[in-house]
């Protein structure tokens, strides 16, 4: 059922790195986000794919995990994505990407969830450094970067705490949790 | 499968309008929407729900649809929206929402068409008269409207034609086709 897919689709940052991803379901992912919805159909997200350990490699010290965990630089090895899918947007098409590329992130997680695999959306990545190592034209600028992999870590969803504290945190036995908004905060109106 | 729900899931214009879609179901969607992946767990988006004939009647005069067709005025009287769902932006929240919003809206367009109902979200929107009849506080900032309902039109997917024209278009028989760009156009290199 959907409700169950979109509730086990959470953001992952640790992995079994050693767990290859084959190149043809990360292939598969894109060719379903291409054919979601797009603004005005315009259509104007590209995308570059690693599941190349030297290419990942080049990649993980580009990006910057967790922003509310300030002492932890990321995934050990080990324990780093398997593959990463970039998205890219294409600006002879387009000067905006955003809901484009939430649909198109979000397709990806979830039939990730659907493959057994899981990942995160990093947006904090050194993008003038990608571009380069990637040859990229300057009309294709990067958006995100998703870290893509086989999941090594719980994580848990939470109801918000009473002083609306959003920051995930870890506890003693490494699980991930994630505050959410309850329905009452986030409906504001129904007309019914 | 998750491939299929997603190829089935395209933007509907034209519904049973008579067909009543229950306040439930909307509310669902928006509690999984709630759940998802947000940047930085900000939570920022905000919903108003509508299924009251009167609300929608006073919602769909304000919504531009198919900027495409130009001398189409969008679903016609027993043709519209049974239902909407409004997504705001919570401006004391966050000052950016589009990635957050293309999540939210392609989860709802997912859960709405395994529910048997379908969607488009319209960004063409008479902002400020809605807010006022929505009486919505300041940092309440309208993003998009999605009108909803029991699909009453037929949408197939097409290879993009040799000109790279994104319009989509209605055959003799009132069946709209999208050209979408196939996998080797967006899928720009491959690190395998």
């Amino acid at each position: 059922m959907f409700r169950d897919l979109v509730l086990r689709t959470r953001s992952i940052r640790r992995f079994h790195e050693a767990t290859d991803i084959p190149p043809t379901t990360l292939r598969g992912f894109v060719d379903l986000a291409r054919q979601c919805a797009s603004t005005r159909n315009a259509q104007p997200l590209k995308y570059v794919l690693s599941t190349s350990r030297d290419m990942n490699a080049r990649i993980f010290p580009l990006l910057s995990w967790a922003g509310y965990f300030k002492e932890w630089g990321g995934p050990e090895e080990g324990e780093r994505p398997a593959g990463y899918v970039i998205l890219l947007g294409d600006t002879r098409i387009s000067q905006s990407f955003e809901t484009d590329a939430g649909i198109a992130v979000q397709t990806i997680l979830l039939a990730a969830t659907e493959s057994g695999l899981g990942g995160c959306v990093v947006g904090s990545v050194k993008r003038e450094t990608l571009a380069a190592i990637l040859s990229l034209p300057e009309h294709l600028k990067i958006l995100y970067v998703m870290g893509m992999g086989t999941p090594k870590e719980k994580v848990v969803l939470e109801p918000m705490p009473p002083d609306g504290n959003v920051r995930y945190w870890r506890d003693a036995e490494q699980v991930h949790h994630v505050p959410k908004r309850g329905l009452g905060e986030v409906l504001v109106g129904a007309f019914e």
